[in-house]
């Protein structure tokens, strides 16, 4: 009775799938803040090397990974592949739940998938040192271990009141010799401002990604990196997809549905767009299901317009699906999936009826997530735990629909950081938060007015 | 490049391996600490189910695995191996070293290998509960996952100075299912009876076993459980190097030196047994090294003589390397290596010279364990820590005399909940403990005079 599916060090992906070559329509121009007109590569060449750049606005849609990045990769690529029998069983459903884990990474979750060609391109371009902010520290960390696995300089600008509350992850960081400061920071001039106007203000992840920024852009060494939402980013995290379309094989099988937590939307690119692919190509019909948190409902109550992708207004605009750049989603467990918008591929195929959303509240996803944990075995990230509830709820429904389904999801990451979120479950501590209806509206008004 | 070799689901072990059936000479009786007389089966029966006593006590050489552990084994079972290429690189070696990866278990370390069984063996004779006893919390969460999975309660006596210092593991196990409590508890006569000299005690390992062993003699529904030492642990971990010797072949090499960390002696079995077996029966010619804090030597200068397993003087009589049942070893991050004695079996055969052992410091350790972490990308825990670094000495030494050697090893554990240890480090804050000489005298004094 097989419940692993895997793959060799030589079935690792030797190309990313750039899924705008298989867009319905090319994406939407992405707008400088100031003048409202597109941007061009050259405008983002003091934040990113230009390989990267150039694949941000590719269309070839099969990308070659060097060698180089796959050998790394192979630490643990290709990721297993589970057939979730005793889930399966636990819940009584006839269906058949498939899970891809992405938690055997170094960092513990699908993040390193693209901090490790981040950093071989900013290598290969001659930069030495990269720039980044994280919040609760899962991107900070797989930052940090790929500039330790390429002799790059990493510093991370920590939102302070997770700095202070979560010292784990900096601990982390600070292992694989990252160097990690508090956001607000006195290393950067808008980091010493608003010290100035509030010495004890606990930071936002719009202050630390304003203070990664202007190191990047001051530092001719020093790259910006960032770890989801932009089309890079999306792209090199396909190999989990691509992956996953071959254990599908191994297994006989064909997922019905393919469904990630999302967040930024690179977790949900990286295993939505290879079947995506088949879908836009009429060779199968996956439903794609991107699911987030009812407290920060981007794709399921947001609108798609253009807006910043920060809150202090120094990013491009992008169209997306967004909340509104100064919305702050409650404090919830899945810190990654606190984000006011969304990747703009990802936004752009939901609107166009390619992708479906869903969205939950964080104690039913608790709830699958310890029954995950307690048949399974593998402790699931708050943050992936809303994918299992899905994946749940879709076999439940097949099951009073008299149907057997095949369902796909991806476990981004495990939980080992994330205990005191089930500590407040298992006592009843957990919030659940609603977005309110009226916030849609005055989020329409403060969109910027420019590209609508 | 192959760096990882994997097994498939349908490899896992169909046997464990008894090292009883090819020991030069029978096991050592197990004394009553009463009488100073061989103690049989029954006399274990009011803690074990009678399948795990004949383990215990079987020379069977090769012991049938039931179907329903090796499903479950599955989940995470065969583990990889690794050839540790870029740490091979990091320390210029030209010898080749690889590594057995225990860590992807859902416990995140080797321990879950017994628990498992532990648990099916109780179910099937009936008992309804597990009482065990956990010191930093790495066997507890293993046994309190193993509980959720046959559906036995799991009442784990953590000693009170971890549960109020490390609540992750706490709440890990909780996520699981065990119900938890500080020791010493008001649960038992002899935790209240602690209690009511010292409400303030910390606890310690010898009072939560007492706890644990209490709580099992007098119920009848329940069993107690013990992560290492007893011969059945260490029977059930030879997984691990059974796996090893396939994957060994799959790399087309043999070790000429198999390492692991050595606390209790469970995880050094496991790799180790089956490549002694080999040894034993002049097939190869492999060195087994037993690596283990200075702080806490047991093997390299510990007395081979009768002692007690635990403090309290409760348990039977063994014979092993002791450094004296109320030793307490210094407070090192490796918290699984703070044994004062070692399973009969590692010590049986350490003292009849098939195997060797060694002791490092933890601050030489540490360092090992960041080259391999910056190198190899996965975050080791402090003990496995331990046989990284003796790794790291035997590759160097081997370069130093122009050889070349194969060298493997353990990694029974990733150091995600082991952070602090990691900074400590980082910071300059690691204090070393040499073990004394005048101690080892002092310790031969308090001995049991029995069986001499």
């Amino acid at each position: 009775m097989q419940v692993k599916f895997l793959l060799k060090d030589s079935d690792i992906p030797k190309t990313w799938y750039n899924i705008i070559a298989d867009m319905p329509k090319p994406p939407e121009a992405v707008l400088h803040p100031g003048t409202g007109k597109p941007i061009g590569p050259a405008d983002l060449a003091p934040l990113f090397p230009m390989p990267l750049i150039e694949q941000e606005v590719s269309s070839q849609r099969e990308i070659p990974i060097p060698d180089e990045i796959r050998e790394i990769y192979a630490l643990w690529r290709p990721t297993p592949m589970f057939r979730a029998r005793r889930l399966e069983e636990a819940i009584g459903t006839k269906s058949r739940i498939y899970y891809k884990y992405e938690g055997v990474s170094p960092a513990g979750s699908h993040k390193p998938n693209t901090s490790i060609p981040q950093a071989y391109y900013n290598k290969m371009s001659g930069r030495k040192r990269i720039a980044t902010e994280t919040g609760a520290g899962q991107w900070g960390s797989a930052m940090a271990i790929a500039g330790a696995f390429f002799g790059l300089e990493v510093k991370v600008y920590m939102v302070k009141v997770s700095y202070n509350q979560k010292p784990y992850r900096r601990m982390l960081m600070e292992a694989y010799g990252a160097k990690v400061v508090a956001s607000p920071s006195p290393d950067t001039n808008s980091g010493r401002g608003i010290l100035a106007q509030a010495p004890d203000s606990p930071g936002s992840l719009g202050i630390a990604i304003s203070e990664a920024v202007e190191d990047a852009a001051t530092r001719e060494d020093t790259s910006y990196a960032l770890g989801s939402v932009l089309n890079h980013v999306c792209l090199h995290q396909t190999v989990v997809g691509l992956e996953a379309q071959e254990q599908m094989k191994l297994a006989g099988d064909y997922p019905d549905v393919v469904i990630a937590c999302c967040g930024g939307g690179s977790n949900l690119a990286g295993i939505g767009f290879p079947f995506l692919r088949d879908k836009i190509a009429g060779k199968r019909n996956p439903r794609i299901v991107a699911v987030e948190p009812s407290s920060c409902p981007t794709l399921t109550k947001g609108v798609y317009a253009y807006d910043f992708g920060d809150t202090a207004q120094l990013t491009p605009l992008v169209k997306m699906y967004t909340l509104g750049h100064d919305f702050v989603p409650a404090g919830i467990h899945a810190g990654g999936l606190r984000y006011h918008g969304d990747s703009p591929l990802v936004s752009q195929l939901c609107h166009e009826g390619l992708l479906d959303a869903q969205a939950y509240n964080q104690t039913v996803v608790f709830q699958s997530a310890v029954t995950f944990a307690r048949s399974e075995g593998l402790l699931p990230a708050p943050e992936s735990s809303h994918a299992i509830h899905a994946a749940v709820v879709e076999a439940k429904q097949a099951d009073q629909e008299g149907k057997q389904k095949t369902i796909l999801f991806n476990l981004s990451g495990h939980g080992f950081f994330d205990l005191t979120a089930y500590d407040d479950f298992l006592n009843g501590r957990l919030q659940d938060y609603e977005y309110p209806k009226e916030k849609i509206a005055e989020a329409l008004h403060r969109l910027p007015k420019v590209g609508a």
